[in-house]
């Protein structure tokens, strides 16, 4: 069982008032050293099997068709999501690697 | 300029409308192969200079803290963001490698 991972944003020109909120709120507990906070949405699909170059395809059209908004949004990232992550996902653990 | 990514994912046992909406409406679009759509929120943390361990120990106390109710949700992911991903970001253009 395979999954796909779709990442939209708000346009950087877009204002994000739940970004501000959450930059506002960082110092107030403490959190020092973040200059800017942007809140987006992260989509995953899950597919029968492993994940083909044809579920991939349809993925990015459902992307830019479905899940996005491109008057104000952009698709920022289309990809497998590794099994490794995934089973972290599923635990409840965090995974804490650089993309 | 640096910036950490938090990805935030409703726990599995906990209902998720949104995405069983996206999910009823893949097929009506047209786009069959999917089992499943899990819609969680992503959160992009933009530092001054580059990213540290301590704006990273940072982030991930902050993804418990304020960006995740971890009664509902868990946190997936903190990760740097890397900078050809971010100017793509930035440029509007979608990122497709795998992660």
């Amino acid at each position: 069982m395979g999954s796909i991972v779709v990442d939209v944003m708000l346009k950087p020109e877009i204002l994000d008032p739940q970004g501000q909120a959450v930059a506002g709120a960082l110092p107030r507990l403490g959190f020092d050293g973040f200059t800017d906070v942007r809140q987006g949405k992260r989509f995953v699909l899950t597919v029968d099997g492993d994940v083909t170059d044809e579920h991939l395809a349809a993925a990015r059209e459902a992307a830019e068709k479905l899940l996005s908004n491109p008057v104000i949004e952009d698709v920022v990232a289309v990809h497998v999501l590794d099994e490794q992550a995934a089973a972290a996902e599923g635990s409840g653990e965090a995974e804490d690697g650089e993309q």
